[in-house]
């Protein structure tokens, strides 16, 4: 071989290794992908089954056994104890972070020397009858002490004595009715009144309004007794000597009565008790119905309409004051409850998030109870334990979301939503700029029929989404998906052939973060069938009776319910914490506007001569609603051609949708109510339209119907309407831009 | 050869192949960076300074020229002409996309038919003197029309007639001493004052709660005149001819006095007149020194101590009324001047962010000019024209910044920010998720001798950077950079040997943007030598001889100043918007604070003995602030180790930075003041603390020194510092959390 052709081959060989080397460095280069392809979603799924699957119905039987054997009430030791414990648990199992956040905060509780009790007073003064001091206690709880006798927590104390006169409700239109049609008037009288319909608090608002002296509330059966079913033991009823505890604070809002605005720590300015916000001015007691029959049993005045009438066995006479017979009998409240500054203590639990640890979701419910709590709130509260458990499971195999998950165990939410608000109050700022949702875990069960939800509309695909990846609890459903389980039960009929999801209300924790912060938030509970059971409530709510016993052979036996709120619940925070895109649908926000608005306008036309004197309109608010249907659609169809290798385009239209929910919320607040200033959802002032949306426009249209200065109050309207009107728009334009 | 030792050969050679495109495949697969690598720091800076160079003395003289040969009082169509012609040559220029922003707000003018003017009247009721109806015109101005004469705009209309009473600057220590030392009630009296030392509208504010039934105010040559400087033309000296216009409202942030809250647009509910926010219940009116030497001259009543002396060639009586021999002369304001709502429009330009579009960096300044605005506002509008024509330069050199630029030509500044108000209003959850910043653009000149910079502690860092970049435009200050030229003339002595850096005030279009949205915001002007030069502002101020001439004759003939005006205010947007990392320093805010805490608290120290009474002490604001040092110093440290080339983590950084100055916002307002929210920067209700942070300490301290209620007064002291501490606290914890 010739030494060039030698060198010729050398070259051939050269340039063909080399032209391998580099075919194979250009397929390596292009095969490699620029933004690594995380398989991320369909591990995402992976793992929520087995979140799901992890969750046991015996364990939390067990939790909810552990946590209602003593009362632990707020400001209690033993409800410090139980969230020591509950910290403990949580970071065994698994989470990253668990803390005990305290609140000084203002509570109220009985005198212990001094019991409440209401009586019956002859000429002389002397007490002929007394209201119980205490329930019998149920059995198996006889030798349990520091069971708080049933009282209106943050009653003014004293002993006035009067005439009483029976109000039905106590609801704003049952005042009118009685000044009205039966022109009676309360100023210096008791007022008795049945539990239900309303908020307690708003019952005792309206009596001091109507100038009363003392109010008095009882559960009538009519309201907290189911046909054919026993008293507790023997039952789920409400036995004639149990009554309901509660709170009869009007806050709106503003958490601790003391530090509205800012959280109770040790250096926050705290107001004196007289400026103190919500606290009713006159004394409050609950009573039982074996009581209460022997207050209304004598009493005389004009026999009321059909619908004044409750369940018991009595005329229920209006009053004032007692029949011939017994006219010179007067009746005495006996109040001595204090108002007490108290420390209260929320637990704390956190996963960090793998990608986004600045965004929050948020799952918190109360622990704190009325006694033993065992349906409001360990029910609840057993779920949430369940759940972390469940997640601990899953950091323990390699998962981490997303983004970062707060457990929160509440204190204090019987006393005013407190411990929550206060932490809201803390870190508003936190919370405004980074919280994806709150998913709220008060009691997980009030009736044995089926799923309950009450969410923001943003929320409700994903709801429907989840359920359908759930199995029903109910027996002989075996292979049949909670959402068929809950649609067949609970159908929406009028507005859509899907589950009925309500609005969020009030009332439980979830308002500091959806009516003050606007952040996204539901709530999912197992519930009655409110169409045959009219009830309010569940019959033993706030009562002695609320054992682990009443769940275990009654409410759900199986403990299959729980689960599947702990499911329900569970798959919610899993999927906005784990979830690329948030799932979150404006376009259900669209048309829930567009409904609340035309139920509105509904509303005013029973005003049509007015809106035309004083030229009002609901135009503006129709355009922007519709526009904002627009923005929610292009949005979404924007959403569909997203780069989601691209992160930042990722995190850009997620905070799109996360800060959607804020962009309702007008901080000047509603008038004369600066911690609710969510312009959608919020509690009107005025229970005739409690549950309606725009609850600024509501009020000012109930202010037309009782209002001396027509021009005034129609101004106020088109006010409120242009406030929505603005706030739909100033919505809309968060999804149009950028930029 | 045997097929068998070819095949042999065959594998051998596959063999070789297949390791060889291996090797390739795995060399080009490692070779590829999983995370781009972005040049774009480097590539930044020299798009900046290409940025600044392209910025031209000749073009600002072009702009500037262009837009003031015409009056373009707000609500006039000549300010809408310019805002079309600006909006026509921004996108000539290059950016992105230009609107024009309309509102319907509330303005003010004379009545064209019926001239505000104020007399002297005889005891027959005979006017015997009326100031002049206009200002005499500047040469080469004589054929304008549209030339509003001085007046007070939003004054109430009326005739009052009485007696003058001379208070000084109408400050509340002048009204103090009248009423205190001088035992002078006004009461029905027409106060006059020199106008300075406070807002104009303050000193009306002042002489309403004093009970006058009208205001005069005049420039005293004391204040608005420069010794050894001639009267324009021949210098820049304000004539005696020359008066003040100038808004009178007291908005306090509210922008629109009839929308407050929100955006006047079509739909927006509109308060009545008497409703409104802000305006004035008397006649108010501005004169020049011609005119305030008649009503001065023959006052009568005691000598004023000699602080309260201006340069008038009179003895500065206080009245009430004239001397003896004039007695029965009385004074008469007779004001036509008519509010009317009117339409405003804002320009707003935009350059999309290539990275990060929904992060805001805004440029704001007005438009609107009480006549020509030579000074007031058309230098800083020809700085500010004169930068986006630079940046669309760099835009068509494919240069795009990672973040949004606004560009905003505001309108309708002069009365009461409402231009920029309005856009904040309309915007505000935008702004509120998106804003990184906001530079203001108002004037870019006061005076000839260094450069001044208004900032929150933040932007303190960024400024000595960009300065140390630029040139000094001062003659013979040739390779002296800007910082070295401002450092030696106006050094910040006692706090640190760096140029003094001052906090924001209020009273141009930055206010809604900081001190009600907590943005970070600053502003940059060429300035006088404060400590030579004692008028007010300047001494032309807000009269007809704020012409082009007087820029181009005597502030800056080579228009250097205003490029490095221009430079400094393109630095600082071109930073925030392009920087991947926001070029906020939060060190800067805590020694801020620090100050700010240490400053009140020795102001509180006069009243030790109370404050030991009262219990009051600054200890949790101090550790409120330490905290918060602790908490800067932490993240910036976090912030060195950050890998930057993890788009989510430098994405959250990021936005703590940027919501840093939102955590100091609080929701509810300061008292009484809802619109003013920035706890630490807000002006002091009380022009005695104009100037000092935390806001509601101060005003609180204010009323102790002032009320009759001791225990009251200190325990809103005491509140105040808790706000203070809560919202400090806040603060840090963005820093340290998540999670």
């Amino acid at each position: 071989m010739r030494s060039e052709s030698r060198l010729i081959r050398w070259i051939c060989w050269i340039v063909v290794v080399a032209a391998l080397f580099f075919l194979g460095f250009m397929i390596g280069w292009f095969a490699k992908p620029s933004h690594p392809n995380t398989p991320e979603d369909r591990d995402s799924s992976i793992y929520l089954r087995e979140f799901l699957d992890e969750m046991q119905s015996d364990k939390i039987r067990e939790h909810l056994r552990k946590f209602t054997r003593l009362p632990h009430l707020a400001g209690t030791e033993q409800n410090l104890k139980y969230a020591v414990q509950i910290k403990t648990e949580w970071l065994a199992f698994g989470l990253d972070s668990v803390e005990m956040v305290p609140y000084d905060v203002l509570l109220s509780y009985p005198n212990e020397t001094q019991p409440n009790y209401i009586s019956i007073v002859d000429q002389h003064g002397t007490e002929i009858f007394n209201t119980s001091f205490a329930e019998p206690l149920p059995e198996g709880y006889e030798d349990i002490s520091n069971i708080v006798p049933p009282y209106s927590a943050f009653s003014a104390k004293g002993q006035p004595e009067g005439d009483l006169v029976y109000v039905n409700y106590g609801r704003t239109e049952d005042f009118l009715q009685l000044e009205r049609e039966m022109d009676i008037n309360v100023t210096g009288k008791i007022v008795i009144v049945r539990y239900g319909k309303i908020f307690r608090g708003n019952k005792v608002k309206n009596a001091i309004l109507a100038g009363a002296q003392g109010i008095i509330m009882f559960s009538d059966p009519a309201d907290y007794w189911a046909t054919g079913v026993q008293p507790y033991p023997d039952g789920w009823n409400l036995p004639g000597g149990g009554a309901q505890r509660g709170n009869v604070l009007n806050l709106n809002g503003a958490g601790d009565p003391l530090t509205p605005g800012y959280p109770a720590k040790e250096y926050t300015y705290r107001f004196k008790l007289e400026d103190a916000v919500g606290l009713p001015k006159i004394p409050v007691h609950p009573i039982g119905f074996h009581d209460a029959v022997h207050l209304l049993k004598n009493m005389g005045g004009q026999i009321p309409p059909n619908n004044w009438k409750g369940a018991l066995n009595i005329s229920y006479r209006i009053g004032p004051g007692f029949t011939n017979d017994f006219r010179s009998q007067k009746v005495r409240m006996n109040i001595y409850t204090n108002n007490k500054v108290s420390r209260i203590y929320n637990v704390i639990g956190r996963i960090r998030g793998a990608l986004e640890p600045d965004r929050y979701v948020i799952l918190g419910g109360h622990r704190d109870a009325w006694v033993f709590g065992g349906i409001d709130p360990m029910s609840g509260a057993a779920v949430v334990h369940e759940m972390v458990r469940s997640a601990g499971k899953l950091l323990s195999k390699g998962w981490r979301p997303r983004r970062t998950i707060i457990f929160a165990s509440w204190d204090a939410e019987e006393f005013g939503l407190q411990g929550s608000t206060e932490w809201a109050e803390e870190n508003a700022k936190l919370l405004q700029e980074r919280a994806v949702a709150y998913i709220n875990a008060d009691s997980a069960i009030e009736g044995m029929y089926t799923l309950r939800v009450d969410c923001t509309p943003s929320l409700h695909t994903l709801v429907y989404d989840i359920t359908k990846q759930i199995a029903s609890p109910e027996e002989g459903e075996e292979g049949v998906s909670l959402y068929e389980s809950w649609h067949k039960r609970d159908n929406w009929t009028n507005d859509r052939d899907a589950p009925r999801i309500s609005k969020l209300g009030s009332g439980s924790d979830f308002e500091a973060y959806f009516i003050r912060l606007g952040i996204a938030a539901g709530r999912a509970r197992y519930t009655k069938n409110k169409n045959t059971e009219r009830y309010s409530s569940y019959p033993v709510y706030h009562s002695v009776y609320e054992t682990f016993e009443i769940v275990e052979k009654f409410y759900d036996p199986s403990f299959k319910r729980l689960r599947v709120v702990a499911q329900v619940r569970g798959s919610l925070v899993f999927q906005l914490a784990d979830s690329k895109i948030l799932p979150l649908n404006l376009n259900e926000y669209a048309n829930s506007l567009s409904k609340y608005a035309q139920s509105i306008a509904r509303l005013a036309q029973n005003h049509m001569d007015e809106m035309r004197t004083y030229n009002v309109s609901f135009d503006s608010l129709f355009s922007a609603v519709e526009n904002f249907t627009l923005a929610a659609s292009g949005f979404h169809e924007r959403l569909q051609d997203l780069n989601k290798a691209d992160s930042l385009q990722v995190r850009a239209m997620n905070d799109q949708l996360m800060y959607l929910e804020r962009a309702f919320i007008d901080p000047l607040g509603l008038p004369g109510r600066p911690f609710y200033r969510h312009v959608i959802f919020a509690p009107s002032s005025h229970n005739k339209y409690a549950g309606e949306s725009f609850p600024g426009i509501y009020d000012a249209l109930f202010d037309i119907e009782n209002s001396p200065d027509p021009e005034k109050s129609w101004d106020e309207v088109k006010r409120q309407i242009s406030i929505a009107a603005f706030t739909v728009h100033a919505a809309a334009m968060t999804l149009t831009r950028p930029a």
